[in-house]
């Protein structure tokens, strides 16, 4: 496993890794937010993606870089929820022993699925405990490879594949909102985007309550933060990565941020318009781009709905708040 | 406006007239349930459709065909809500003035939409009153034409492109299952999967509470019923149409009923699993190929989502049942 920063052919090389193995997702249009923001904006909808979410590209990927001998060991993970599910679904498919460490407050959905899949699961305490010392130390004690869920260049090449489906699917755009919690997602569009769309605006997009990848990009380094409390569970990480960090602070344009109201209104946009249940991380675009309002008229604006696994329990609560 | 049974040519011009003004929808697919039916399955995605269902095709058709005098008379129609919206849609977007009768219980959403489209909307007591009669009466006191929600030939025409861009998209099919209300959906994709996949087993799909179309289907007349109560608000028809019937009596394999609690739980399965809003008639073909399981073992089979028009409060009180 090399530590170099990524590049977009490693983005290509994975799109040929995860073919036939990921769903190659639709990109969707509403003509009522065309009318809203006076522009053309297409979604890329990975809450339609295999386990709901793009995780499974980079995980995927990353699992099929193993070697035979680190197959056979098995990996290890920590994740919020959707790394989780994906690297147990990739396991899986793969033959892979997987080991996945969850916050004990993770979406019940999110633990049965990555349970249902097949992973083993140890929960921690994400207000307390440090989930990546508990991986490191699982991994050195036990053999197994760690597959952290942004900071690696095979996961970060994965994710990247999707907004090169999304550009090679609508030409050149002229802006690009994209969640951001630890930057994998973002790091690998913004492969995807230099490349395919160079002149296009890359703009990241976090929880209100946790702007410190904001904070990083405007001071120039990684500010670490307090675990925020959002409901963009997707999007509780406490800092940027040692990769992901580079290419942002490279190639992005600003990253913005949305607050839990603004994430609840887009959540029922996507559901009572388009017909789409998309979790509340994966509303940080559109929540973003109706910010901008003005900027964006007349343009061709890209937007990542990142994922849909949230429990419909808590969907009707949030909906109906 | 002719009242000849519509055939296949009509299907292919309704959809040069739609092209541009529909969405081509998306065909999604979904692991879990080709594990759980051992079979390959292709849903047709009309709750994507532009107002959220499978209608604005037949409606848009038919508001095209309309010759200058009647476009600028008007139209008026009777529908239980996918049919209104369509027409107002259709109406605004050709500039044609639109008198839509609804009845008084039907969807708040569907009502909303109507009149945010611009519809005139009327409204009746469905276990009461003759909508056909309102209708027809209205027509010929103002001069407007009569688009009726599906015995119409270029209604029926214009439902037939869903089922045509499926085929065209997944090749033949085994087996494809369609919601079933008054007919126009069912005919429609009787007249496409007769010419595009001749050998393909094709089934209506009814409300248990409302099963006329199979009973008319079985005996060969078309059988009158009272409005049937349940939760597939876009089946609540009393009787197949004057068109829509010889059709299906001669084409298609059979007529098949589903529970309103084998509904609720597509409709769960589609949210928590597929991440999308179907609407309790949408979920009809789900439901009964489920109960069809071992029947489709090995197959590929086409299911219709008619479509994702259901109020989100609805939709949690359904789900939380």
């Amino acid at each position: 496993m090399t530590q170099d920063i990524p590049t977009y052919a490693d983005v290509a090389a994975a799109a040929d890794r995860i073919k036939g193995h990921a769903h190659h997702t639709p990109v969707l249009t509403s003509r009522t937010i065309d009318a809203e923001l006076g522009a053309s904006v297409f979604f890329k909808c990975e809450n339609l993606q295999r386990m709901g979410a793009f995780k499974f590209r980079g995980a995927f990927n990353a699992l099929s870089c193993l070697s035979e001998a680190q197959k056979q060991a098995g990996v290890v993970t920590f994740s919020s929820g959707n790394h989780a599910q994906a690297i147990a679904l990739s396991a899986r498919i793969l033959g892979v022993p997987a080991t996945i460490i969850m916050p004990l407050d993770a979406p019940a959905a999110k633990v049965a699925a990555t349970k249902g899949y097949g992973g083993n699961v140890i929960t921690y305490d994400r207000y307390t405990e440090d989930r990546e010392a508990i991986g490191t130390r699982l991994a050195e004690d036990n053999g197994l490879t760690l597959i952290p869920p942004y900071d690696h260049p095979h996961v970060i090449a994965g994710q990247g594949t999707a907004v090169k489906e999304l550009i090679e699917e609508t030409g050149p755009l002229d802006a690009l909102f994209v969640p951001l919690g630890g930057g994998g997602l973002l790091s690998g569009s913004l492969l995807s985007a230099r490349e395919l769309s160079p002149e296009c605006a890359v703009y990241g997009v976090e929880p209100e309550a946790g702007n410190d990848g904001q904070r990083s990009f405007r001071t120039g380094t990684i500010v670490h933060i307090e675990t925020p409390k959002t409901i963009a569970d997707g999007a509780q990480t406490q800092h940027l990565g040692q990769l992901t960090f580079p290419i942002i602070q490279h190639a992005a344009t600003d990253i913005l941020t949305a607050s839990d109201p603004d994430l609840v209104d887009a959540m029922r946009f996507f559901a009572s318009r388009m017909k789409i249940i998309v979790e509340p991380t994966g509303c940080l675009g559109l929540a973003a781009a109706r910010m901008m309002n003005t900027e964006l008229k007349s343009k061709r604006i890209g937007v990542l709905l990142s994922g849909g696994n949230v429990d419909m329990e808590r969907f009707c609560t949030l909906l109906s708040a």
